[in-house]
């Protein structure tokens, strides 16, 4: 039976990335050794990184005076990163849930974090779209799409201080007005690759301003001095990072990535607002494209176990909630084809018949 | 022609380990998806980290009151973490070379630190041995093998105080007295598995006595509690070391791999101090039977090219030697055969016959 990905995160991949990185984990570049095997300082790996560094400046028209670097590890450890490098004085920063939290919760080691706004009043169910910005501020982080809840901001909030964006969740999945961000960081393991890797693009002039001893591995101008060879980088998943953005580039790029995504999204959207048994929990205009939550309608509140099952029996991978919210969630990241909508949307057209 | 991978790191790995994770990535477990797109919570993981985890345990035979965690990204972002989570008043640290000197320099950043003996006289070719440690230091820092030198301490230094080491390029290549121990790490790509994650044994009573907030994500005890999975752990490398845990106590444990790399070392280093063509270059009390360094005697300097690229016909891979030393280096972690050892030598030995 043919199986959909819904996972939130490690995630669907497209399936000529799985399989070309697979061969290479056997013999890469007919070396007849393993990718896994061979020296970031070889000839047949800088290529490599050159290829998705140049190719992640394409997708997203990075401006100049900007430079994209790979750190091993998640973005969890971005949360502090940021604010050691350019928490000045104050930065603000809009709380949509767990992740903006753990952000904020790191930032206060490093200066003063104004919240301009949160939506806990409705456990994160919407953005916040009416908040004072404090312009002395060093920067606005927001967390442009939360997994958790399935939340997402679509569009560069209008801010009179530069931005940081959290797009662990969403990056390469529509465009992105780089310019208006200081740091843009995403984990790799939804839109681009295998958990391991993750994704910096810093503006340059920006960094070395913050009044404090960096640790070195902290310290962004070490890797962007170093091309993100200063230690050494997770081979394989930069090289399945690689293959990811190759096949962005040839599906059409970030442009046919977010048209896919309102397609697929509001296949499943359309059914669970149709479908008398479920009922979306994000406010319409703030529904994340990546990550579809919603839960069964109160009469129904009986049938999630036996609807989870019937998913699960069609093939439906990875579509339990999280404990914080309940109920389901379908993660369609980039990957996920129109088809894998159709069929999810129609296992839940069937479960309702069957009643 | 087959091929001999003597890379210092990413290194060879055992045949099977990387046939097993290729196809993992192709299917995990029959699930028809990925090993790259699985969910870290997914029941199938969970396993998988345990296994490592209880391997780790047993090969090194670590005692109770010891935590085994996974982190990703690589090993130089201990030199920042140990101290800033160990590091209460002074530590002392013992200077073999570049790996000790970036330690030491991150050290400084949370408290004094005494160089207790360098090496730094002879360019790092020798491992100091008399030295006092003071016993007012909170512990003594080694690095166990250089793999820019290729010096080694094979045996735990006699310390007043915990030690903590840096086992990045020797863990699992010979029995360890873990309860030496305040904390050991290591960096993956060497005998364990691809880049991207890091191996940290920690005394859990030795945690949280640093008198300092330490960031969430450099704080062990984060991901000590969570089981190394605070965050999105490094699915696939982690996997691949549980793939080559169970192939080193399939083996004989540590202790076979001791028996082989002193086997393997000894037909490298007798060959060298046999050719007239070749010296070692690090005291023969100190070499490493990781790191294989040597360089071309005086009288036939103008030979390390062509040596060079005859070896390279000969399908020796990764030999060249690091900048910091010069000649060769010939890397022989655990994966490395008997036979490759015997190949290697076979070709200085045929190089210098040519003559």
């Amino acid at each position: 039976m043919k199986k959909y990905n819904f996972n939130a995160g490690p995630s669907i991949l497209p399936r000529e990335v799985i399989e070309n990185t697979a061969k290479q984990v056997l013999d890469f570049n007919g070396s007849g050794l393993s990718l896994m095997e061979i020296s970031h300082r070889s000839k047949d790996f800088q290529p490599v990184l050159d290829e998705a560094v140049a190719l992640i400046k394409e997708l997203l028209n990075v401006p100049e005076g900007y430079s994209v670097i790979f750190l091993g590890g998640g973005a969890s450890l971005q949360f502090t990163q940021v604010p050691c490098n350019f928490l000045i004085k104050k930065a603000a920063y809009l709380n949509t849930g767990v992740w903006a939290k753990k952000s904020m919760k790191e930032a206060k080691l490093y200066g003063e974090v104004v919240e301009v706004a949160t939506s806990a009043d409705a456990n994160f169910t919407y953005i916040p779209k009416v908040f004072d910005i404090p312009t002395d501020a060093d920067y606005l982080h927001v967390t442009t799409n939360n997994t958790i809840y399935g939340t997402e901001i679509r569009k560069e909030i209008d801010s009179p201080i530069p931005l940081i964006g959290d797009m662990s969740s969403d990056i390469f999945s529509r465009p992105v007005d780089v310019s208006k961000y200081d740091c843009i960081y995403a984990g790799a393991q939804k839109n681009l690759a295998m958990a391991g890797v993750t994704v910096i693009i810093v503006k340059d002039e920006k960094l070395g301003r913050a009044p404090r001893q960096i640790p070195t591995m902290l310290d962004y101008r070490t890797h962007v001095d170093k091309g993100s060879m200063f230690n050494t980088p997770p081979v394989v998943p930069i090289y399945c990072a690689l293959e990811t953005l190759r096949w962005i580039k040839k599906s059409g790029g970030v442009e046919a990535m977010d048209k896919k995504a309102i397609e697929r999204a509001k296949i499943i959207y359309d059914e669970i607002d149709r479908n008398r048994l479920f009922r979306g929990t994000v406010k319409e205009e703030d529904r994340s494209l990546m990550n579809i939550c919603f839960v069964m309608n109160e009469d129904f509140a009986e049938l999630e176990k036996p609807f989870m099952e019937f998913a699960t029996q069609k093939g439906m991978v990875g579509i339990k909630g999280h404990r914080d919210v309940g109920g389901f969630r379908a993660s369609c990241y980039n990957a996920m084809s129109i088809e894998g909508a159709e069929a999810f949307a129609a296992c839940m057209k069937e479960f309702e018949a069957k009643l």
